[in-house]
């Protein structure tokens, strides 16, 4: 299979070497800092021919194939670094690819491009307050004026929100009403009107800035517009799909990392005068684990080939995101219980991660939507 | 992807239709008498080259792919065949395996191209009264005298058992000891000495005749031995493996058309005034369970690659069978529970498919055996 | 607790003796023959004073305090008998507390002390073909004749049907709709249009016989209404908080007896050369399903106690139902499961429990039904 | 049952007001500060008569029964309080039990006495680092020298740690090993050699104190043991009990207050145009959750009743605490993922709620420790 192909093997090392220099030894400092400098780590990436592995030569992109997107998001999950990581997939899986796809030569000059080198930071506002994963009841509204759209409204849980130099915005444009009548804009963050409101203490993934906006009469030239007026809310389904593929790679990285990690310490802690390996009930669970996640490499395996075949895998990313949701709360459940007391020190990896994966059952569309999701798909509703 | 094939597509056609016209219509007749005509099947199977599909075309087979076994195990695992399923696989994935890798020419003329055939019928013989999934107990002994075995021991829950015309048995055929000094042997069902103690009564695959076996100063050539002597426990475990893989593909048609059924019912069945099909909670279940089978389906995939590729599947076959086990149990429960009382009765699907998936978490190694083994692959235990 | 009292563990001694020689060694012959003598057996019980236990003494019963039927109906429980126990349970508990409570003088003393001496068998009659747990959507009509009810419809899934001599009938007295208008009217089998339209045959409880009922212009006098016409509904809610509550009783006895022949089995069966009571996996699950029980069992307590005292136990009893359905079932897994190869055998005790209990989350309303009327007393629902 | 009692319920409303002044309004503060003046707040609740609630009269204490310490935990555990409810459990009912029941009168009238009087603050000090849950390798040794104990060793996870004014710790005083020879001792915290290594930052619980302790030579007179030399290890099993017991009335009081919050949300929440509470996945989900709180109500009231009658409820307190720490775990777990990106900000109250509670199943005896003690309490294991 794929891993045997010796090229990706030396690429899966080089991500591996540079995470281990330029991440992965950094995340405390931007943990309790509670952001980091998204220029300074972008433009490495970019340096190192990361940033734009997924997206075309054309547009300053490798055109690598899916299996090296894979491996890339695979390699970044290790090492507890979960708000970084999220940080790098919005600006690669989740706030580019609409531009990438539909928008205008002008526009992906001026910010794709950019996004790619690293010298910009792109964010993807979808979420209002008040709406969460419904994404049919947004209500920020642009109106036309003239070549202008004049948008009023806010946006909530953006990351890169702070840093960002531009907004991948689905917003209202005409009055339809649920699904129809949106379109995905690029809001530029310095438009007098717009406005960080505030910046949001979370859970976990703190290194990653998250923040609430609000948009008073902000005014940007139609041409912003990515794509087709009106068919926003389509695009931006498809934008998902690239996010829910992101999540599943992150999955095996992050679950990979933190399984080994266990597996390590069960083999040395002692308990009742024997190694913890030795106790049938947490190897079996965390066997169970290993099984899981074997079962979602899979399915990651199989998405990689019918992408590059050109097939439809909205149905495996949304089953893919739901399994990798919570596959990795399970492992950072199994991962602090079994380092016992230690695990709920948060000098510890486990507490960190802990708190991290908890988001992924809710971001990027809850477990819950998932299932609504596939089970329109599968025929189970009506 | 496999299933764009036309060919492929084509071969599952033509074994739904023999399944269809063979098989189905007639499990009722069976399940009531407790066995089936194992001879006249596998020779109508023989005689469309499904029986030999795994085979060698030298040794009689047709030398399909992987994907092609799969197929046909899927598609004989639809509309409620259990016990017919798992006696067809005991036959071409569990009995003969074995002999075909490593039989002597002339052992494989007299047992394997009959089998192929369906003028014989074979049955695998490993488990022992008090023995359970661990083989390492096996106490049923084959003494030396000159160029004969003479065996003595017995046999339990074995396939095919009052039809089998030979057993692939597992004896031990020296006094080391634990997993060393066993040996398969090919022991015809009409030596002398060899007994079917009984018949036994099972929850479910009731079509299928399952029996004790007595062996007393049985005597057969030890030219019977297939491969080395002293190695039979090493052969039987690959052996197993192909039989796990056979439990991942028949998993994944009998849950498919089960959900299908399913599907159907909770759309016309009509609860508190709405189909059941518009209540979140059933709905959401049986999505799930559409989403695990998605995960099986890709592991089968990936496992068809890997085999033909020459890789070492062992690691995958046992997570997909402990995976394979469950969900089928998972369905069968969901199936039952949302056809309420009627899936209570058994004139309805529902509680036939209930018992007999049953079996799956313990026959072909317990799930307990398979987390053992894969504890040890995966280094979690010490 | 109660269990010190001396007179309580007396009683519960005398009802394991009636068991172990009455039920328990004649389970086998009742399964296979799909039916028992109700009114030989009930006629003993009678002559216990078990039947009446839980009716007044002024009925013909023995005013017994709630522990006594608790107590009873855990003994009644062990030793593989659920068919029979669902069948004394049904003339204790479902088909005769209504007409205890609201039937006239005259129908007590006509069919209700019969029923508690054994004379006479009842039956309960509320599910209709097409309407599985939701009552509300009872079509059976019961039209006004001068002093006559004429009923017709169908009733399904009747156990003790092929042998009672009155059914407690919940139908439709109005044109109402919903649930108004229904009344809950004693029927006789032996009346004119009545007919036992077909016996059904069951995944387990083979041992009670359960049909499906046709009436055709059935005429029963108005006097045969239990209590006031038009509260049928209502009556018959508070005969199925018994129903529930017997259903806890007898989870408790099942479940006990259950896990400790497991218990004893994993304490002599060896695997992989020690005791399955060693491995920590098994022991550990069965350690799980003893706390769920005794969670059950204070659950219990609490709702005898609280019926003592006058109080409502509609939804503890709701609770109960749930969790008591839920854990037979898993107990009956385990039991199997560890049970190994010999578990799926109908020889046996594992293989026929599990069939029972599987009635157990769909029987007296399934788990989907006790969860909705839950979410309505418990407000989480709007 | 209990709570129709009206002092009782006059009780609960005294504790409430006393919460919802004095800790509840504060929490956010000494959660940001990682601490609370112990001294004043246990001065407070001992003014009001809460903190000798479970003491005799005697000892300073009001000999409350059982049922005002379940109202009293039930009641401190509401409003998010985790952290302090935690530290004033352990004042109560871990580090003061086995002193009230063992010790002398003069070692009572030294350190119990002010404890409960609010005047001292109390602590336990048994979990070493590299022991965890298991008692048995406890290695800080006290040997004696005329009449002192001189210790030295570590202790580790111990609440309260950089307040207490004395340790009830227990140390080996013989070189026995195992289970043997080990004693409870009173360490005061300002012997000389007696030093709070560190302060440990938790996942949560952040506002109660929580230290690593070094004994360097420690030297304190042999009177200071509680009850008999030799004996400390049963003593604590005591004394644990009661430490499980306080966990599962704390669960009740949190997990109501969480589910009522939660309830609340679900209600006002509007999702694809509806209330979250009319979709039936989170409704049941959250019925369910209710349901399990009410199996631990049950057993709660059975403990107490049992506790009053002088029976042991070790199975009983051990089932409790496993169910407890898990029902905790999952109610805020429901509770965060019903909030959906709101939850999972600090806040919210989830987030807190979600990073306490997940102590629940570690501290305390971690839930594979009360599964196995349970296990042979039951017999499961040999």
């Amino acid at each position: 299979m794929t891993e045997s192909d010796t090229e990706l093997q030396q690429f899966r090392a080089s991500v591996r070497a540079f995470c281990d220099k330029e991440i992965v030894p950094r995340m405390e400092e931007w943990e309790a800092a509670g952001t980091f400098d998204a220029h300074e780590l972008f433009s490495k990436l970019a340096a190192q021919g990361f940033l734009g592995l997924s997206h075309d030569v054309a547009d300053g992109g490798e055109s690598a194939p899916m299996e090296y997107q894979r491996v890339f998001a695979e390699e970044l999950a290790r090492g507890n670094t979960a708000g970084i990581s999220m940080a790098i997939n919005v600006q690669m899986h989740m706030a580019t690819p609409s531009l990438a796809e539909f928008g205008s030569q002008e526009l992906k000059d001026k910010y794709l491009r950019p996004a790619l080198e690293g010298r910009q930071v792109a964010a993807i506002a979808v979420t209002e307050p008040g709406a969460g994963s419904d994404v049919a009841t947004l209500s920020t509204r642009a109106r036309r004026e003239g070549d202008d759209w004049v948008i009023s409204g806010s946006k909530v849980y953006i990351t890169n929100g702070t840093q960002a130099d531009w907004f991948c915005m689905l917003v209202r444009t005409s009055d339809e009403g649920g699904y129809r009548g949106m379109s995905q804009i690029i809001v530029p963050a310095n438009t007098p009107g717009f406005e960080v409101a505030r910046k949001l203490d979370k859970l976990g993934n703190r290194a990653s800035d998250t923040v609430e906006l609000r948009l008073d009469e902000v005014r940007v030239p139609v041409s912003n517009t990515i794509g087709e007026i009106g068919r926003g809310f389509q695009q931006q389904m498809g934008q998902f799909v690239l996010e829910r593929l992101s999540v599943c790679f992150t999955a095996v990285g992050a679950c990979e990392w933190a399984l080994a990690k266990t597996q390590e310490y069960i083999k040395t802690r002692e308990v009742f005068g024997a190694p913890l390996a030795t106790r049938q009930y947490p190897v079996f669970r965390l066997t169970e684990l290993s099984a899981q996640l074997e079962l979602l490499r899979a399915l990651n395996a199989q998405m990689c080939q019918k992408f590059e075949a050109g097939e439809n895998i909205t149905r495996e990313a949304t089953i893919g995101k739901l399994t990798a949701g919570r596959l990795m709360r399970e492992v950072a459940d199994a991962a602090l219980q079994y380092h016992g007391g230690m695990g709920y020190m948060e000098e510890n990896w486990t507490s960190r991660f802990y708190r991290d994966v908890r988001l992924s059952s809710i971001g990027g569309g809850a477990d819950e939507v998932m299932l609504q999701v596939l089970s329109r798909i599968d025929g189970y509703t009506v």
